[in-house]
């Protein structure tokens, strides 16, 4: 059929199995077509075609409510609900977001990105939906990766207590964004090979021959019977313990299996947890046979042979230069330990991994643990690198907090991902990370201007014993600058001119010190002289350089890529006032107060002003006139 | 013995069970006795004699590592630390601390107050431990309460997968703060009652007599074999199936149970998981029949009868007037719901659930959970109240973040115990909220000036629906003002004039407001004129009156018992200029960049210099001496 042509998702309802295979087959083409040239989830979305068919055949919605966990594997959804026409501009800017989006559909009820939060919106959603007397499902749809986060746990155990209607859509695909981690995997991989409904017979008469053997002592045999008994309990144990109707495992890729079970599911009450077995990259061989988590989210790829279209020659990432620094860095110090929650690939920590494994460990998306863990390590005199993605560690702000800065350890956070991230859109920016930590005493935190200057940072990071220290760096690529042979450590608190001038000052960081630097130029030919300070640490700052820029009543412009509310900009505000300098202009250009969606990070800078023009405006306003007229 | 003249925890070694008996009862007394005249957490210390005694004694502090989750149980550790003679200061300024402190011992390896942490900071210790080829036991103590947090889920997975040396000690007193909550709880019910070790035996025989009636259909009779011997298998399952080896249960009143096991799991090798169950309160008659948590930490209380010694006749507390408001709309208005993380007690909820059993939710201690789920109603066009205390809603912060305020939902976030909280010292300071809420776009966030207008904003939340809204108040009561019968909507964003002045202005709001009034009329009598501003809204700002402020060219100065970094403060400077406005003196007190420790409030804003004397200092050193002069 005309994938292009559907409006919603009622034309399931009159298809039979054989229709229903051949428009899984089509919407696979499609994702895998259109996927080619935009990049995206493909993996998760190839896993879920049958599943997502089968919810919608199965179920009503907007009435029925299907959250999706996470949200990157709702393109079939997507599809099914009136918007494969968009799919050309997916992930772009003003295009088809990659995640569910309210404002896109009737048939989004909840928007995510972070992962773990569908059980506890679901929970909300039924409890509504209980106080209004409607009748309708709940349905969160959530891997086996997003179950290790915490919340979700948190979200299963009050839902079985409750027992609440709910049917939890258990997508277990072994792998989530990295092959997963935790003993609740092995919990779920003893169900998979369980295999579906004949586990019973054949325990339960291993469990007959094996019982009348037992006799002797009961105390000592009942371990003995615990092992040989526990195969047979252990399907779906786990959830039913916890107060959910156990169903499964059901292959994810079989209509008849998906089908009987969903029916069964709505006709029973209470919270159901169904557990469907999908293969990630399904129907498309390279994906299909991705063992690392490659095909998770990808760029544009070539079809027939599964090559990623590479951008031209391109400078190491920010992640692996600041990963590959740590890894070279715990060749000398055996303290350096390096905790990732489930990114391992998209932090570049598999060199790492693989030179120290017993110094490398994956926890699982699970960033509250994971930041505690590495506080824990501190205690030891030992030293825990973590790293995590700006907007994840969001979900770690207490444990930074609490357990981090309050106690004052000495843990090195790596930031990756600070700033806008561009594709993933308003679930993913790292925009927040200034304004989350710069009130938390005791820690440093500091953004280089290069990757130069970055492996210097994490020399520092790495060296420095006085309490946690936090290090921010962007998505995407370094310069290709020139890398020092020796390290060297930045001294704590110290910016750094990078161009001189007597009119005005910028006062910036990282991402936006080129826009700064362009201005300067464009301004210098404008016979406006101005002074581009590296204000590398963000806290503490370098307060003998902003004393002198005061003295010299020279008026301040601050550019970063970061909210402005609580942002860098503010601090210099705050260090102003501190230090009673009033009649100084200062100025602050940042993001503002709203959430910035997806497009390429060039395009959104453009729709937030944060230019080397705006830059060029704003001093220009600022600098008094008879000093421009100079020129 | 004389507890006072214990120096460490070696002294055990020796003792024989009738000694540890006499110690445990000389323990309890002197708890009894000691925090009669100074409160604190008696219940779960009188739970803890036995088993923190037995820990000392079969392990070897500070080489071994006891490590209190939660922390306010751990009063007995310090007694056999050394810390007996320092019981008369707890919880006092500049006294001992009701949580584990690392600088008030060596035997204190971890500090806490927040839940749930232990767990992840015993992997962080042993992964350094096994790192360093070191032999020491790491030994977390969790309560079944604490159990329920995320991060604990967390950890316990990870924990299971990586199968450290480790052993758990689930203290099980049936009870967190309020009466446990959810699946998990009922898990443990079901080990509780199967009793000790003999469970196996009589469970067996019923199975053995069970089984050969089955016969029959497999398929449709595996079900109630299933619920037959999941009784059976039940026990510990759940732990073991994440990889621990199960202990327990085990009575943690005696002192042959308890040594006997922490001996075996002492000997035991991978994740032990040690379940004990203890009676909150054991020895106190009063405490140990608490149902409700009234018992969990307590002001002064007479001995003999367990009253409490009341403070003269308060006014009623902020977390009742809040709470029973929302009651109190909830009568008209049924989109009402209250959600609470364990503390219905501590946030006086106990009114809002008996009127509306359906309309409220205790989650358990699960903020992340409780902020999602109150997301998850407010896509239904409902009015969920999340009652949260400051301290713990940064457990929150992404799912505020995230869930909430990027998808603009209409929750009514409760913030209590807002600022500094006293007692409860630097881990329960309620002081980061509006560093860690002001840059979050689209929320709303307000403090009222006493509970009159605390009421009216109680309305205004409920019935504000373009997003979420979020009223912070103070621990403690109010402060006795009359209340208006008739509940009104402050507009959003508007301050009030308090006193008019014509030298210079504070904008203040909240609990800082009597020391600004008395600071004005101080200078009042100095001839110095300052207009007060309540300045209710901390985002969004009364813009118009900051312009009309910033026109008439006064000073300004911003006055809040919050951080100064990030906090209001900094949002009047930013502003400024926002606005353009230079040359104008504005200047900022609040909390400085450091945690503050315990202490009463009064000596702790003292220390901090946020005192009416500082604030009068402050004015006149702004204003200019000839204005100070015309008086």
């Amino acid at each position: 059929m005309d994938l292009l042509s559907i409006k919603d998702p009622r034309f399931l309802k009159d298809m039979n199995i054989e229709q229903l295979e051949k428009l899984s087959e089509e919407v696979r083409q499609f994702l895998i077509e259109k996927l080619s040239v935009t990049g995206g989830h493909i993996g998760p979305n190839l896993g879920v075609v049958e599943l997502t068919i089968a919810l919608h055949k199965v179920f009503t919605s907007p009435r029925d409510k299907i959250i999706w966990d996470v949200g990157h594997q709702s393109y079939v959804h997507k599809i099914l609900t009136g918007r494969a026409c968009e799919f050309d501009t997916l992930r772009q800017y003003k295009g088809l977001c990659g995640f569910p989006k309210r404002n896109e559909s009737e048939h989004d009820v909840w928007e995510t990105g972070h992962s773990s939060t569908s059980l506890s919106a679901a929970m909300g959603m039924a409890i509504s939906r209980d106080l209004k007397n409607e009748k309708s499902y709940v349905l969160p749809v959530i891997g086996d990766g997003a179950l290790t986060g915490g919340m979700a746990l948190e979200a299963l155990n009050h839902i079985g207590h409750e027992k609440k209607d709910m049917i939890v859509i258990l997508n277990d695909n072994e792998m989530s964004i990295a092959p997963n981690v935790g003993a609740l995997h092995n919990v779920l991989g003893q169900l998979r090979t369980a295999g579906k409904y004949n586990w019973v017979k054949d325990e339960l008469e291993y469990l007959l021959k094996k019982i009348p053997a037992v006799g002797g002592k009961l105390a000592s045999t009942a371990e003995r019977v615990k092992d040989s008994l526990k195969y047979l309990f252990v399907s779906g144990m786990f959830f039913e313990e916890l107060g959910f109707t156990y169903l499964g495992p059901v292959d994810g890729h079989n209509y008849e299996d998906l089908l009987e079970n969903l029916h069964y599911a709505k006709k029973t009450s209470g919270p159901v947890l169904l557990h469907v077995i999908t293969k990630k990259g399904k129907g498309y061989h390279p994906a299909e046979s991705d063992k690392t988590g490659t095909w998770h989210g990808t760029g544009p790829y070539k079809i027939e042979t599964g090559d990623f279209v590479k951008p031209k020659q391109a400078p190491p990432a920010w992640s692996s230069l600041v990963s590959e620094t740590v890894r070279k860095l715990a060749r000398e110090d055996d303290r350096i330990v390096a905790i990732t929650p489930a990114m391992p690939v998209g932090s570049k920590l598999e060199g790492f991994a693989s030179e120290f494994p017993d110094r490398m460990f994956d926890v699982g998306i699970a960033e509250q643990h994971a930041t505690t863990v590495a506080a824990g390590i501190a205690t030891q005199n030992m030293k825990p690198f973590l790293a995590i993605y700006s907007t994840f560690l969001q979900r770690a702000y207490d444990q930074v907090v609490h357990d981090i800065c309050r106690q004052n350890l000495n843990v090195f956070i790596g930031i990756d991902r600070a700033g806008l991230v561009g594709a993933d859109g308003e679930t993913h920016q790292g925009v927040f990370d200034i304004a989350f930590l710069r009130h938390l005493p005791n820690l440093v935190l500091m953004m280089p201007k290069d990757e130069n200057e970055g492996q210097h940072m994490v020399n520092t990071a790495v060296n420095y014993d006085d309490g946690p220290i936090a290090l921010r760096f962007p998505r995407g690529n370094g310069y290709g600058v020139k890398m020092d042979e020796k390290l060297i450590q930045i001294p704590i608190g110290t910016w750094e001119v990078l161009k001189e001038g007597t009119d005005a000052v910028i006062l910036t960081f990282g991402t936006t010190i080129p826009m700064c630097m362009e201005a300067a130029e464009l301004l210098e030919k404008q016979g406006v002289s101005v002074r581009v300070v590296n204000a590398r640490f963000i806290k503490p700052m370098d307060v003998e350089m902003l004393k002198s820029i005061f003295a010299e009543g020279l008026p301040i412009l601050t550019v970063e890529e970061a909210c402005l509310q609580g942002g860098f900009g503010s601090g210099v505000l705050e260090h102003a006032e501190e230090m009673g300098v009033y009649g100084h202009p200062i100025r602050r250009m940042g993001i503002p107060d709203r959430f910035i969606e997806h497009g390429n990070v060039d395009q959104l800078l453009e729709e937030i002003d944060l230019t080397s023009k705006a830059i060029s405006e704003k001093i220009t306003a600022m600098v008094p006139k008879k000093k421009q007229q100079r020129a």
